[in-house]
């Protein structure tokens, strides 16, 4: 159930071990919030890296993965690092078994792979890595020479399942499990209206993504204000309920894969389509303020830690004052940095978007950024501008400014971790300071945008064990159900270890949910029993 | 399943409407986290309140109440506030029937209300809050002069159970429901190592408290650094797996009463009798710090807030740097602030207490605390002072001396809630520029504890209707299952509105529960159908 990365590498890996196969998509199209990927994947030791004269030895990447999943109860001197023995096996099984799923896709036709060891790990700096670059490898180039895009990605997935005979049906979706004895034998869907009984004799496997695009499930798992996101429209959280039904324990239903947002994209229909999330905050004479017109965070922080600044509570506020931020940059900056790519939210100068406040001074885009404000009544998390926050913008404007001409930004050490230079780019022509700030010109015009806290999907659900068999309640795995990808809770605790990290668990749980179900058919048909 | 607030009140309301009620207890002694608490009981609308010529309306306490529950959605212009209906409906629920819990309470004789008019919300100055005071009232003064105490409570409430001849079983612990053609008929206990069935002609109610004790639930429910707690040493969550194993939703996983807890405290046996919380920073000479020296935090906040200080992320650091923080004070404020009650951190100077650092300057208070945070490994949440602590430590003194003198803290804004006031106390002898600061002594000693993140309990489980009624993942009741207090979704979402929310909420539901079960058994015992 489920045709992104993990529902693909499932439906392949079962084939390929003889099974017969059959995927359904809830959407009308395939390829979930893959389609709208990036895409790197994060595979920890893979081939290319060890052929490149890297190394990544297991204990030390365990370490690091360990460190960032639950990073207030690591201790690197205990058997499972700390971590609930459960929650250390999938970490050690994504490090055992990623290759192996990206070996299957590359064996299947599904992927060229292309290494990318420019890009480093999200927390290259911290002891316990190791290895901060060569874990990323891409799909082949193909109309991006810096490797394949999501779309291009999941067009190969999509050939290698049809090549092989599996069928693929769309818009149906599943609306329960079909329990025999306590085992998962089949799901009863609604394909188009009509509801359809789809028997398996090996097993379920989900692979039906997050919960991003259910508000109140949204609302009743994050203890903070975040309630929109990139993840493909059809990420309704529907296994949750799913397997809530049958008693799946959950797990990790406060964590996501957080990425800001272009609140105004956000609530258009055309974010269905489009990114608007932002994984690369570009630009150097660009800053993040608060409603009271400060800077709050490190503008450049990696997407899913620069979320984390919309969550500070405020007692004597009695809410969140940051659950809305603003980007506001001049128009050198736009030149220089606007472009159309994806997860970049400066547009070309030429380009007009609604979303995108445009005023002659600092004073008149604060005056415009209130009224649009006023105009999006509840969407704006409650969010008006303080009064005085246009002069506080000029002050933070002109603080700004002499951190970016001495080259140094002594309150939020903007761009000091390699990933921030990397996503920031090389330095505008003439600035030989500091390459992800710059000076505000002193007339405008300036550019401002209304940003929110946001997913690329989230990662809490039914618990998983290492082979991908979803645990119930009690503890004991819920007979032929497997899952994988984002609709389980993540392998990844609360971490975001590197730039498809996403996509590296995904394939590699997808393929080992399909070996399972591909197992226990084969042994259904032997007359055994599972 | 449970002798708290919740599940006496239960017991009280279904036993007056006829029925024959039992009730079960997993630890040795009854009481739970009621025991332990305040006892504050904050019924909105109380008759106490309506006497005294205050008032309380029904639109104005919906609004107080929802804009906390869900501050980012809150629109005070829709029909629901915003929430989601159903979350609408049990704070509508909630100042619908608070008053009679309590007038059940009154006329079964465990509790003779005494009000606290004194005592304001703890959001007392929004706009919502048209009653800021009188929503608070305690059982009868006996032990102390302000109130009756949890443990008086927790004896009344007993007493009137027992009197009722309602059997009451310790050492009994649920460990799964009985269910018969979808319908919960009782439970399997372990009573001191036998297994034993317990059958309900009405139904099962379950108030049997949150999970504050379960160390794998908190770290994977919560995406902050919360482990520890005050709750009652046997809320492990039992009936998150319990009801979850029927297919029960759950809500409000990442939401707790939070409240900073001394961390050595808590880490002893101790801690299930005493009270490691922190509900009442005293003391006017008293900063809390961080790693590095610095305030982060208004430091009399009400202690929910304060607690988000710990959960800032830090990208660069790679985790929570404020995970663990640290009350400093001088001898003056032990002199004048020192005492047992519960809630207040600072001892008299003639006690002597291991998780209090004495040093006779604050270099030398800051080299203990370091060497304490070495030998607590693991639990020190992976924190250890950064270089520089001491002197930077003495430059917050400094800075926070002049606001003393001034009387204004520009930076956190220390004291100027009402709440902030009442907890505080009375300025000492000789203060006549702000109550809740004055300057340090400038010759020690001085004293430090290490603060850690934690809760009172949590708030999040299986989701309840108005009827108090389990609902199942596929939005139905489940027939047979009730449950109020804190093992259920608190019904105040987010929000901590009021020193005895907790109370409030269950015995609210406490007693519906109880008249559903009730009125389940006469139509059961009349040969209907539920």
């Amino acid at each position: 159930m489920g045709c992104g990365a993990a529902g693909f590498t499932a439906a392949l890996a079962a084939h390929e071990r003889g099974a017969s196969v059959m995927m359904l998509e809830k959407a009308e199209q395939v390829g979930g919030t893959t389609r709208k990927a990036g895409v790197w994947i994060w595979i920890p030791n893979n081939p290319l890296l060890r052929d490149s004269g890297l190394s990544d030895p297991k204990p030390a990447a365990l370490r690091y993965m360990a460190r960032l999943a639950r990073p207030h109860v690591y201790d690197a001197e205990s058997t499972h690092l700390g971590l609930p023995s459960d929650e250390f096996r999938l970490i050690e099984t994504f490090y055992d078994e990623a290759c192996d799923a990206m070996e299957l896709l590359v064996r299947m036709r599904a992927l060229q792979p292309h290494h990318r060891p420019d890009i480093p790990d999200y927390y290259a700096e911290l002891a316990e890595d190791e290895t901060p670059y060569g874990r990323v490898v891409m799909p082949r180039p193909r109309s991006s020479p810096t490797g394949g895009t999501g779309f291009e990605f999941v067009e190969d997935l999509e050939r290698a399942v049809r090549s092989r005979g599996i069928a693929v049906r769309t818009g149906c979706r599943a609306v329960r499990l079909v329990m025999e004895n306590g085992r998962a034998v089949g799901v009863v869907a609604d394909e188009r209206g009509q509801e359809r009984i789809f028997r398996a004799r090996g097993g379920v496997v989900f692979a039906s993504g997050g919960f991003t695009h259910n508000r109140e499930l949204m609302l009743r798992s994050f203890a903070a204000p975040l309630l929109h996101g990139a993840a493909a429209p059809s990420n309704e959280g529907d296994f949750v309920s799913i397997a809530g039904a049958v008693g799946a324990r959950l797990a990790n239903m406060g964590c996501a894969w957080m990425a800001p947002i272009q609140l105004e994209q956000a609530l258009t229909p055309e974010q269905a389509r489009t990114n608007a999330s932002i994984t690369e905050v570009h630009g150097d004479s660009a800053i993040i303020v608060n409603r009271e017109g400060r800077r709050v965070v490190n503008e450049k922080a990696m997407y899913n830690d620069l979320t984390q600044a919309f969550f500070e509570w405020d007692g004597a506020y009695g809410g969140y004052p940051n659950a809305r931020l603003f980007l506001i940059y001049d128009h050198a900056t736009a030149r220089f940095y606007g472009d159309n790519s994806s997860g970049n939210p400066i547009l070309p100068v030429d380009v007009e978007a609604r979303h995108i406040l445009k005023a002659p001074t600092l004073t008149k885009l604060a005056a415009a950024l209130d009224e649009r404000l006023m105009a999006l009544g509840v969407a704006s998390g409650g969010i008006r501008l303080a009064e005085g926050f246009g002069a506080e913008l000029e002050r933070t404007v002109e603080r700004f400014n002499s951190y970016a001409r001495t080259g140094s930004d002594p309150e939020f050490h903007r761009g000091e971790k390699a990933i921030e230079r990397f996503f920031s780019g090389p330095a505008r022509p003439g600035n030989d300071r500091h390459p992800t700030m710059y000076p505000f010109e002193s007339t405008g015009p300036y550019y401002a945008m209304i940003l929110a806290p946001g997913t690329l999907d989230t990662k809490g659900g039914p618990v998983i064990d290492c082979a991908a068999r979803v645990i119930s309640s009690d503890g004991d795995p819920i007979p032929g159900l497997y899952a994988a990808g984002n609709c389980v809770a993540s392998p990844s605790g609360q971490a975001y270890w590197a730039g498809g990290a996403t996509v590296g668990l995904a394939i590699t749980f997808g393929r080992i949910a399909g070996l399972g179900a591909a197992a226990a058919a084969a042994g259904a048909s032997l007359g055994g029993t599972f």
